[in-house]
């Protein structure tokens, strides 16, 4: 037997979960939300219109646009967006361990 | 800002969870099928179903059935539910509590 498990930050429906914090990280790496959305399989209006949404739940800015220049633009994480994903990386971890823990804990052997 | 969570045993797909728990609380109580699926808005046939489902995956009986007789009939947890449901019982208290303590540390204030 084995825990499984879904969590999400909720402010007027999904806010911040596993998946926005992997595309944030994809974007703080490669620069680019198409890069990023490319990477997890998922097509660039969908990521686009999942950060809008996340954005106007959670009140402020994930991604800032580079438009054009030389390099061709691209997306740059906020300082914002930097503070949440650095929160919820640290609550994820202990999560994560603190629930494997309790599952041992109250089933093992089963 | 607030977490939402959903969680279950698994054993070749979901093998407990919230909703079996409740399920078998009320078959305790009411020592039927019929009336703790009715007091949930499930149909008798899909709470047969799951508990059938549950059983396969889990390896053990949930319910005893004992048919006719002056009763009528009725359903019956059996000791392996039992011990189940008083194990996960404080299993969910546990991450209950311990998930809102995580999420305040982390998240406080926002």
């Amino acid at each position: 037997m084995k825990l499984v498990y879904k969590l999400w930050l909720d402010q007027n429906g999904k806010a911040f979960g596993d998946g926005p914090y992997e595309l944030l990280k994809r974007v703080e790496k490669t620069h680019s939300l198409h890069q990023a959305a490319l990477q997890m399989s998922m097509s660039y209006s969908k990521a686009w219109r999942l950060i809008r949404t996340l954005e106007k739940r959670l009140g402020f800015a994930l991604l800032e646009r580079r438009i054009g220049g030389v390099s061709g633009g691209g997306s740059k994480v906020t300082p914002d967006a930097n503070q949440l994903m650095k929160q919820y990386s640290r609550f994820r971890k202990e999560t994560e361990k603190t629930l494997i823990k309790l599952f041992l804990k109250h089933f093992r052997g089963r």
